[in-house]
């Protein structure tokens, strides 16, 4: 078994992010100092590894949610939260959550409110979840007026990410996360890009030491933003390279039909044509990163969903202030700024996605 | 008008807590450096301060909610984001939040995990608000199983607790907020628990200059507190003087028939037998604190609730870790001490409590 430690800095507390091949196993030992354990797995990965975690915790009684994005809101809250009273969770308690984005989002934002918040653990099972949600501490649900509305900076005392788990990851997921590392690339480490390019044979093979190299540089790319500042106050906002106009297209089908992953990889398209067009961004460069992106064959944009639908929603972006909306826009592969755009920058950046999306499926 | 006012420390942020006759005027100008303003307020303050709110912040249309403890839960949640979300408060908007201590619980949280957090000004509007809940960070609001088992610390920017709002607080009310001020005598401040036993009349004649005192005196307590102890790991458990067996009243009554005072001043009475029994505390010192809360009144607990309701409810307080159960108890008047209990304690302070009250009301 092969692992890699890294500990991320928040503020007052650190946390231990582990990522290994076959690092599940050890998931008991590497908890065992915590008094009082519960785990909260999603139901997918119950089936799959639920024997693995019954040796890794044994005596433990799982709490076994759905891992929908529909279901992401407060009555998963509720339900989460009474699982735990139920099995006598208290202040000292852990919580162990098992399971892909949404799952971590949902549980470790229960864990972040359960008796004002209690120790979190957070065990990725998804590429995406391993490369990019579970670390830097942001947990939330969703609200029916849009995406993680409701939530809580809550860092986990660890991260396990055992890239072993992603061998019976559907393809489509395995793709929504390179989406994530590709964006990690170009806003933080260039040689992590060249890998996203090069090694896209070896990634849907699954090539666990492929896979590793990918998330190890990923959680590295995270981390140093995270630590430079952990409250979004400004270098954070980097993270959301793709994600502005990403979430746009996202409200806009309400959700369904197209990946986070996808999303944001048409979201990068169109916050690098912003960048083109601000003067800030090579041409040649915007193209190499689309060619990236393309060569992972995301869906394309459904032609039914607005361009209006996608900026009305991207206008509601919550990183935007009632003053100023700002967007990460790439400088060159490895380099990001966070810059504050126009309205009219916004339906430009749309534009120019609707546009690629509908070239690329036609 | 007369004003005092004190800064407490909350690791990285500072809450400016001002206490004063009239100080609601002043709303409008202490908020004013804050981009983007929302209220929320309690249906019955909206009925009684309006007007002077309206005054005080022009053109903001308020989010009016119930301030009934049944109320308090994540539905509550869920109606406040939808109503900031559909006003289009953003990360810089700052909720200001009017009313008592279920108001200031439920807004306090609402603001805690609106888009991971929003700045919060309290308003208390209730002594036992002005007194204890607005100080220290604490939000939370009620799970079907308990009281505050969701919640977080997100400490306000300000506090404004005008003691003129107090002219309109129902007698029972101004009672409720007395056993907290006491709490606060016998834990940090024997000059304050004075005022509580020779203040009788002028406190029930809402006296401004008498409540300006227990205000800023019982502020000044619990900001110590606070200070030294900001995430409750030791120090801040001081503060649950009172709170074990009150809990478990409020819990077998199911929060409905006692005020939480009420319940606190018998949890008092609990639990000074509980220091009695532990050879912590004379006997005379107890009767003291005894004489001092009786004489403001409390209802009897009912003689429907049953003792082992009571426990139960106690030992499933959230206070306790899987390993040790503890309880505030206090050594002589403003002096307290953290200290381990067993299920044989508890049961002596909850026998000794449902005794007092019983010979009280005969």
């Amino acid at each position: 078994m092969k692992a890699l430690t890294r500990t991320v800095r928040h503020g007052t507390s650190d946390c231990v992010v582990h990522v290994g091949i076959g690092v599940l196993n050890r998931l008991g030992d590497l908890t065992e100092g915590y008094p009082s354990r519960f785990v909260v797995v999603a139901k997918k990965v119950m089936d799959l590894f639920g024997d693995a975690v019954s040796k890794a915790l044994p005596g433990i009684d799982p709490i076994v949610i759905a891992d929908d994005e529909r279901e992401k809101g407060l009555a998963a809250i509720d339900m989460i939260v009474s699982a735990l009273l139920e099995r006598g969770a208290r202040r000292d308690a852990t919580v162990i959550v098992i399971g892909g984005g949404v799952t971590g989002d949902t549980a470790g934002f229960a864990a972040a409110i359960y008796l004002r918040g209690v120790r979190l653990v957070h065990v990725p099972t998804t590429l995406l979840a391993q490369c990019d949600s579970s670390i830097g501490g942001k947990v939330a649900v969703n609200h029916r007026l849009g995406k993680n509305l409701i939530g809580a900076f809550h860092p986990p005392a660890q991260v396990i990410s055992d890239v072993a788990m992603l061998q019976t990851l559907p393809r489509r997921e395995v793709l929504s996360g390179m989406y994530e590392a590709l964006k990690s690339g170009v806003i933080g480490d260039a040689r992590l890009f060249e890998l996203t390019e090069s090694e896209v044979g070896a990634v849907l093979e699954r090539d666990p030491e492929t896979l590793l190299e990918l998330v190890t540089r990923s959680v590295e790319v995270k981390a140093r933003v995270v630590e430079a500042d952990e409250r979004e106050v400004d270098v954070r906002r980097l993270l959301n390279y793709g994600h502005t106009l990403g979430h746009g297209i996202e409200a806009a089908l309400d959700y369904a039909g197209m990946s986070h992953g996808e999303a944001v990889c048409w979201g990068m398209i169109g916050a690098d044509a912003v960048a083109v067009r601000r003067g800030l961004l090579d041409s040649s460069v915007s193209e190499r990163i689309e060619r990236a992106l393309l060569s992972y064959r995301p869906e394309a944009i459904p032609a039914s969903v607005d361009r209006a639908a996608i900026i009305g929603a991207a206008m509601r972006d919550k990183k935007f202030t009632s003053s100023a909306m700002v967007m990460a826009l790439p400088r060159e592969i490895g380099r990001c700024d966070v810059v504050e755009v126009t309205a009219s920058d916004l339906e430009h950046g749309a534009e120019a996605m609707l546009e690629a999306s509908a070239v690329y499926a036609a």
